[in-house]
This record gives structure tokens, C-alpha cells and sequence, in this order.
């Protein structure tokens, strides 16, 4: 099939640079279209972008005139990017005027007619959209420490079913952005609290690992707490988990069930899947931000140290690259997701 | 009083140098002997110590001949900063020639007739040497990170009854002595595991805030979880608590049997006792390793972000300096505490 | 004497910190006054300002009614860490005033009747305040990697007659103040770029030791080139020199001038004057910042491997704490000169 | 071609991981025995290497039985990451046998009849192997902060001549290799040293701009004087330099001659060789390690803030990856060429 033109839209943000960087050479879209905000506009991408990223910007990318949110767009697929502060109201508007958006932003996370969808999780939620009152739809991914969680509860849960997790996060400096956070707070040092984050991770799993029927996804019923801390990482996020299940598993049953996992978007043979979502380490100082982060091209949720928890049941390590599966890379899964399963017509 | 002399075993090691650095100008003890293995004999303790602290060495130390382990002290008090894989025997050794060892290392902490003191919770365990067979005795002090989480749980316990918990640690490099974790390990990344460190949190508390009677410690009824990673900080070990009671109490009551909390150390007037053994902080981003680690002189538990728990009862995170009050500042309090109980007759 | 009132101006920035907890306790000198932006105007301290100081808040300080750079101040002496982009009206406001400015900002450094100041190097050019149109008059401090480069040229080019110089920089992050550098930009990294910085470099050196006679500043005629880079160091300016002199000493001949070095500051016994200005390390891998950046207090220089150079002649070294000798430290050193060779009345 | 079976020896080192990596699906050779100390020998090469790098071990390689250097090997071409406290012999040893050794090691690269060789430089030094009295033959890489250097300096020194060079540089810990520098020393600081660094950096470029002829190389006349730092960086070393020459060029024509260089590597296609050896930036804060290491698959040097010079005539800021331009990869596109102009039959 001819490549389908996609619109970045936050081109000039981390996620935003992120989508420009994975979306180079994909094999079923092209970026057509740059979108920031009015500060940008009319310039050429690279003049307009304080890029970040270890590899140049794609050469295709770099002169194109970066249009505002006011401008009407072409593609039929935009990657949303947008800050939170913004994100909102312009999502809206793109759905209102045809466009399919795949926001990594949390404002539609939590609405009732809006997935959030992790493919390989519960791409059947994607049918939601037939309630949103847009011409075309709005889409949404996890909170990127949310989905290293949802995909190792997922399989878990419905093999022997989570009733109760603890969860302590160290996330990486990458997840706020640029400037971000002040080298100042962080060089060398812990900061113990992320805004909004831990409430995020406390019900956004239930959604996800919800169950759809009749145009309503009924949340999955367990508890979650959490605590996030930012740690002196560039990316990747590492999470400690203890997890309480109504069937207790050994940690063996858990590791098994953890690698052998494999969910929809494998089946569909999605672009940017990876051949497994979850890899289980044996080693045991093992997931690690350094060694692990780009496992599969930074698309899995790696997994270590499951062993019995004396308080709850089992605990256990996860990371995973929060910039890749937890944002951009989400994202882009999701419209492939989309457009194999035919929402999009193109 | 005249001040009384006290030697440093392991003289030369990341703890040994934290010991001789607070220990100068000690109002009670002076520094008499330093003590390290026979690499180091006899040489000046300037030229046999890689010195890693941010002042200098202290001149009236920088000149002594190092002795060894081999030869007899002079000093009725010694503290111990020896390493786990010589400090067994060789602590022995000291207290059966009837000196008071106050020792770091772990390998005599458990032990039933060796007292594990935090004087600010038992002080009253120090009677078990009267069960040793030593001429002298032998007193340790905690892990690192058993400090903190006992110096919370103990007031804690006391006033709300404590069943379950659940720790994630983020430990300083420091910890790890010198040469210790190479950079390559740690600079920007995460390490999920420290061997032998949930080990130590799990049980060592219990024995803390046990009960003493007619010779014997009965440990406390608690259990503990414990996840342990290492980050690229330099001092000051951070930790996420997740904690069920017996009797659940709210966040603010929490906080005030936390801040209200003073304990024998304080009651006895020591040097090194802190004004407040546990600082509440109130801002949400704290407390942080950069920040708070010195607080009164890097002898506290810094408390923050006290609040409900989903899954157990009340979550928080806690802190404090790992080498300070978490290896060589407790060894010195607990040598005072002796001295001040008359357990040293000097 | 009575303590002096003093007003710290931008007290609530990264240098008005420092002048606060460097000013705790100060025998000579008492903050009063605490200014910044009309952002915090009315507030208390403890509420206007971020502080990211390892200490607290001094309770004297914390609860102090914060006062715009428009009300008009008590205190005879004004301590300066108001950012270059107000500075320089705000600064001949006070002097206008009556006040005595001691500053930390570029602003007025080179100006032909303003002193730029080392009391060990120049304090006869504080006379030139009797040129200033004021009432009170401004007195400035170097950048501060201008003060350690100065502080070792200075009895250098005495001796030896420096003729050129070369300097390469690798500054602490803290010299940006907050928000600053973008962790981002700096976790793992290296900027080999800081604007404005070489500038300062390669003319202030000269004016610091240019002669004084009759209210005309001579410079020192000597070509210095600078490279700058920012490295992921919280604290510590290191600088590597290559020197040529006029007559080429041996090194052993450099680190004598160089250790036996004192200065006015030290003449006149100023509370905050190190008892030696500059240290010369003889170990090889020394100066570094961790180690050596808080020497005497922070308040002095230090060298290490003073060698020959192939290129030039003598190669070395240097490094000193960037926001204590370099900005704050250095600013009330200069008050203290002021005041004791009188030229405020007090 | 077939591909040519070679072997990687200090296999399980830094060095040797960096090979195993960038032979990963080479063009041209194939990793056919994997050698290391007597310690791994008889492992599998998974177990007996402590993995270091960001991607996963070869499946090919993963189970390869550990050779000793001992042992006779079967490929007719090394890549030796050996340590130098053994290189020297072992590479002699090897030679003797028939083998052609690329070495990253130091301990032959100043011998007379060793070319030290840069591809894109010097590649008509490879002829004085056969000088050598080996029936294979021994060919050097340099230092890896040499590389960039010598880099820079070539078309430099064709086109201006370089009389005199000042070089600071700011090295990553991969450098050290593992375990290498501790974590104590660098997280947040400087070490202004390196054993044995500068002297390298001193003599080893002006062999490999020296004239070939009649077998023997006459070394390039320059005085070179350098200052080696360690710096809290992953991978890339930077250097700031600044150069006189014999015809003073303007830094337009330093750039241009520097932009477009092209040399033998490139004529002779070589699969490693860059597009460009050298990347000139124009934005006023770059190179950096972090965006520009991996810059041409981490092949190029990096020149920026290319300016005069007050003092000498011409300063520049150069970058390059360490353990890939600096090391492997310099070995691997030596081993290319040797293949390519036929010294090695195959």
C-alpha cells in the first residue's frame, strides 16, 4: 500500500521529536505534516526545534514549515504530542473536523467514550469510538509509567487474577520534557513526588485491563498505590512491584505466564511490535535503564527478580523505555492498530 | 572528663574514614589507634588511606602508624568499620581481650547474646553483654538502610501497632565502600538488586524493637518486604514505606508520634544524639538526598509525604545519611551510650 | 563592634542563597533586608524562595518580610545577586541612594570608575570609588571563573611576568543558578558552551591586576584565551592553564610563589579570608571538586600538577568553589575590605 | 567474498564487547573464536563476560566456547582488545604464528617497524610491515583521544601546517574500561588525570601524520602539550584545542578544509569508513557527547566552535566516540583496509 501521510502534532517537544525519530523510514506512514504552536509557526522545522535527539533529524523533516493548531490538516492520522495545557480542546477540534488522533496526552484518557488501548492488551476497546460524537475519533495511550504496569498486570491477571499492588517507580528525567527538570534538582539526587503521576498509575491499569461490551468498559476491579520518584536516569523508567492475587501463583507460574505472553498487536503483525511484549530476566540485577531500555527496539516491558513478596504475593522489577513503548512508540502502535483493524479508511 | 581514647579498625575503608572525620573533635573520645589490615601496616595512616572525604584528614591522625589487626590496643573502646569478611574472628578477638568493640559489620548482628542497639528505641537491649563471654563485648549498630525504616517504625509501633511492611529502597553509592560500584554501573542507570540487602531489612528491624527480658530479645511481630536498587547518589539512602497497623491510624496522627518523638539518646544528652530524631517534612518533594541529608548533622530520619495507602494503610517516604547516621554516626552513639550507662568504665 | 545591617539583594536566587548561609552567624555583619522581584514581594522568605541550599533556612531569615528593589532600604551595606538583566539600574539606584553595593553581576565590572576586586590581588583600587558620582558607591567581584584564574596569575605575574595565557574550563552547574541547565542537556554530558563566559574571562584577569594611580586602573598587559564547557558537576569550577612568562620559572619555583602566597585579605585578618588564598596539591590526580572545593571554608584556590609545557611554559590545574570564593564568598570578602579599611562608616 | 573468520581476543573486556558488537553482521568478517584470559577459558562466552552493552550478545557468539591465549587459533585476522600487561607478547606471539594482529593496545605502537595507522591518513604506513619479522604481522590503532586529534590535525597540517597544539581534553569513563573508575571518584566530579594519557596524546599523532618512505617513518615536527581529565560521561571524548600554524588560515578555511575531508578509507570504500570523517558543526554549543557521539554509527570526529585563537591561532572544540571511533572501530576499518589493498590473502 502507498505510505499513509500522518501529521506530528507537539512536533517540537521530546514526545513530539520522539514521533519524528521512530516515524523515520516506517513502512506504513510518512510524515507530511509539523504542527506546534504559534511560536514555531511559519518557520522550518529545524529552525524551529531545539532537537534532542542522538540521531539527526530526518533530512525530509527538517525543512518543512511547521503549521500552528489553527491550520486546517491534511492527513488523515495525527500524532499528538500536544502539552496537556493545550492538548484538550484541539484534539477535539481535530476529531471534530475527520482527523483520527492518537494522543499521548492524559485529557481524554479517562473519558468514557475514549480508549485507552494498549494493543496487545485490549485492542477490542478501539470499538468505543463509534460513541465519540466526532467525525473522526480520538485515541489514547497510557501514562508512560502506567504502561510498563498494564502489560505485566495484564496476562496476570487473567491467568490468576490481581486483587491488590504496590508499586514504587524511579523515572527517568526524559518523561518531563524540555527544559524539564533543573539539573539542579536532580543531579545526583532524588526527587520523591511527580505531579499527578502516582494518580495515573492508580487507575489507568483498571481501564485498560477493563472489560468492553456494549459501548462501556467496565474497569478491572483491583487496587493500586503507588509512589514516583524522579531518579538521576536519562531514559527509562524502573518500577518495584508487589502484586496480590485471588489465585496465588509461584514465581515460576508468573514468570511463564510472563514470557509467553503475546496479545493482538502480534497477531496483527503490527510495524513497530515487538516479537514479545514481555522479556523475563533471569539475572539477578536485571532489568537495568543501560542494558535494557532499548531491548527490542525500546518496545518491551522487561521484567526481573520475580520472586514471593512475604507481604502481598509475588514481587518483582519491571523497565522499560518510557519515551519509546511508554509514549511516541505507543502511539504509533496504536495507529497501526487502527488502520489494520480498518478504522481509518485510507 | 578527660577525653578517652578510642581506635578505628578498618581505619583506611569508606566507613573507618567517615569514623575518623566525626570523630574530630569529639568532646568525649580521641582517636588513640587506627587499625587496618597488613597491607597498610606501618605505614603512616596519610600514605595508607586513599582518602575520599570531602575535608581533610585530621592532622593528628594523618601522621599515626597504621596498626594491624594482629597487634594488641590500648583503647578500651573500639569502633569498628572492619569489613564483613574479616570482621567475625576478629572482632571476637578485641572483646575477648576485653576491649568494647562497637561495630558496623554485620556479622555479629544477629547473634542472641549480641545486642543490635538504635539508642533512641533499645537502649535497654545493651544488657544482653552481660550474656557474652567476653572479658569486653561486642554492640553493633544496624544496616544502613535498617536505620531509617526502624527509627520510624519503632514510634510507630509503639503507638499504632505494627503488622506489615512493604520497602523499596534507592540506596547511595557511598554505601558500597570504596572502590564499590563501578561507574559503569551506575552513572545515569539503576542496579535492581544489592546482595544480601532485603536480607538485612527484613529481619533486622524485628529484633530492634523487640522486647528485652532476663537475658533474652524477643523479637517483634512484623513482617517486611523489601525491594533494594542502588542510583547514582552520592549519599543519602531514600525509601518508599508502605506499612499496615494494627490499629490505623490517620496521616496526621502519624506525623505527630513521628515529629513528638525522642528517645534515651535524647534523654541521655549525648553528643551525636540529634535534637530530633526524625525530621517531618511537609512539602510535598521532600525529603531529598541533597537537601536533607544533613540535617542535624546527618543524624536523623527525614519523614515525607505521609499519606493514605490503597492497598495497606498509611504510605511515606523516608531518608537519611548512610554513612552518618546509618554506619559510622550510630556506631559513635552507641559507643557514647555505653560510656554514658556506665557500661565503660573509664 | 555592633553588627552591621545588611540587605542581601536577589536573596532569593541561587547566589542571594549563599550570601544567606554564608552570612549565618557572620561576626561582623547581620542580614536585615532581604530584596528580590516584585514576584515576591510581601511574602516571608521561607514562601518566596525555592531554596536548594544542603542547610536550612536560617530561622532569623526564614520568616523576613521580602521588600521590592523599590522600597528604599536601611542597611548601609547591600550584598548583590541580582540577575544581569536588572542589575545594572537597580545597582546605581542604591548607590544614588547612599548605599554601598557589593556585586556579583557583570554589569559594572569594567567600568572605568567601578573596582573589580580581590582583596588578596587589589584592594588599592578600591580608591577608585572616590570617582563614582554617588553617594555610596558599587564595588564588584570577578565571574567566577575569572577568580581563580586572577587568584593564581596574580602572584605569578608578580614574580615571573605572565605574558600568555591559555585556560580551558569544565564549570559546575550551580554557576547557572536555578532553573538553569536542563538536567537534559547535562546528565551524562558535556556543553562545550557557555554565552558570554570566555569574554569575561579573557579581560577581567588583566583589570584585576592592572595598576592603580590617580583614579586611572592600568590593566596588565598579558592575552588570555578561553574555552568554556559546562560538565555535570554540582559544585567546583575546574580549569586546566597553560602559561608563558616574561622569565620562565621551574615548576618547583611556580608552587613556591604560589603556596607561599597571602594577600591584603589576610593582612587585614577579614573574617572570611582563608588563612592561605591559594593550596597546591602535590598528589597527581588533584585538584578535583568533590574533594577539594570546600578547602579553608570554600574560599580558596587550588592547584595541582604544576609541570612544564611544551607549547608555553608552565602548565597546571586549578580549581575553587564556584558559588562560595567564586560569587557570594568573594562579595562579602570585598564588603569586609570595605569595611576595615574604612571606607564605610559604621 | 566469503567472509573471513576472525577473532576477537580479550573478548570479555570493554573493548572486546565493543568488537563482538560492531562485527555484528559485518560485511566482510565473521567472528569465528572468541579468546580471553585463562579465567573464562572453557566457558561459554555468555557466561564468562560480564556484559556491558546496551544491546544483547549475538546469538552466534553467545555460546562460543572461550579460547585461551594459548591456544593455536584458526582465523587468519585479530581484533585484540587484549590489556597491555599482556598485549606485548601475546600480539608478538601470534604474529610469529602467521596472524595478522590489529591491536587497540599501546605496548607495539611506537615500535619502528609498527604502523600506527588512521585509514583515512596514513594508510601507505601499512608497508613497513614488511619490515617486520613476522610471518603475519602486527598494525596499531591509537589512543583513543589520539584518534580525534590526529583526525583534525591531518588535512590541518597538509593544508597549513601545524607547528604547535594545546590540547585539554574531557574523557568518558567507557575509556577506562570495566571495572574501571569507581563510582566514588566520578559521579559529580572531576579527576584532572589519566595514567600515562598525555604522554600518548603527545606523541602518537605526529607518527601517524609522519612521511613514509623507503620503510621508515619520520615523525610529523609538532610540539603537541596535553591535559587529560576524566568527566561524568558515558561515551564520547571531547577535546579543546588550539593550534598555530605555519600559514595562519582563517577559521572559514579551517572549517572547509575540516568539512571536506575525505581520505583512503573512504577512496577504497571500506564498509566502516564514514561518509565523512569529519563533521563540522555550526551551532555555537556542539559537539556534545550525547548528541553527537553516534554520528555516522559513532565513525566521525566532531569540530565545533571553530574561532581564532588569541594566543596560538586557531581554537576548535573536537568530540568522538571513544570506544568506536577511538577503539573497535578504528581496529575493524584497520583490519578493513589490510584486507582491501591485499596484505591480507584470503
Amino acid at each position: 500500500m502507498n505510505r499513509i501521510p500522518v501529521a506530528v502534532l507537539g512536533a517540537t517537544g521530546t514526545v513530539g521529536q520522539k514521533f519524528i525519530t521512530l516515524l523515520e523510514g516506517h513502512s506504513w506512514f510518512t510524515v507530511e505534516e509539523v504542527v506546534a504552536s504559534s511560536r514555531s509557526a511559519g518557520k522550518q522545522y529545524k529552525e524551529a526545534c531545539n532537537w534532542k535527539q542522538p540521531t539527526p533529524i530526518p533530512k525530509e523533516i527538517a525543512e518543512k514549515i511547521v503549521k500552528t493548531t489553527d491550520e486546517k490538516l491534511n492527513s488523515p492520522l495525527l500524532f499528538s504530542g500536544l502539552d496537556s495545557s493545550v492538548a484538550g480542546p484541539a484534539e477535539e477540534k481535530y476529531a471534530n473536523d475527520g482527523h483520527f488522533i492518537i494522543s499521548n496526552s492524559k485529557n481524554h484518557r479517562m473519558d468514557a467514550d475514549v480508549p485507552l488501548v494498549i494493543p496487545e492488551l485490549n485492542a477490542d476497546h478501539f470499538d468505543i469510538i463509534s460513541k465519540q460524537p466526532y467525525k473522526g475519533g480520538i485515541v489514547t495511550n497510557s501514562n508512560c509509567s502506567t504502561m510498563f504496569l498494564a502489560m505485566v498486570l495484564g496476562p496476570l491477571h487473567q491467568a490468576f487474577g490481581v486483587s491488590e499492588v504496590q508499586v514504587s517507580t524511579m523515572q527517568a528525567i526524559s518523561g518531563a520534557g524540555y527544559p524539564g527538570v533543573p539539573s539542579m534538582d536532580i543531579l545526583g539526587n532524588i526527587v520523591p513526588y511527580i505531579s499527578g503521576e502516582e494518580e495515573k498509575l492508580e487507575i489507568e491499569p483498571q481501564k485498560i485491563l477493563g472489560s468492553y461490551k456494549d459501548g462501556t468498559i467496565t474497569p478491572a476491579k483491583m487496587k493500586i498505590s503507588a509512589q514516583c520518584a524522579r531518579v538521576p536516569v536519562f531514559d527509562g523508567h524502573t518500577e518495584t512491584l508487589s502484586i496480590k492475587f485471588h489465585k496465588k501463583p509461584t514465581p515460576e507460574q508468573v514468570k511463564k505466564v510472563l514470557a509467553d505472553f503475546t496479545g493482538e498487536a502480534q497477531k496483527l503483525g503490527l510495524p513497530s511490535a515487538p516479537s514479545r511484549p514481555i522479556v523475563v530476566h533471569e539475572e539477578p540485577n536485571r532489568p537495568q535503564p543501560f542494558l535494557d531500555a532499548w531491548l527490542e527496539k525500546g518496545m518491551v516491558a522487561s521484567v526481573g527478580r520475580v520472586r514471593e513478596c512475604s507481604v502481598l504475593d509475588i514481587k518483582m522489577v519491571i523497565m522499560g523505555h518510557n519515551t519509546v513503548r511508554g509514549a511516541a512508540g505507543a502511539a504509533i502502535l496504536n495507529g497501526e492498530a487502527l488502520v489494520k483493524k480498518g478504522y481509518i479508511k485510507v
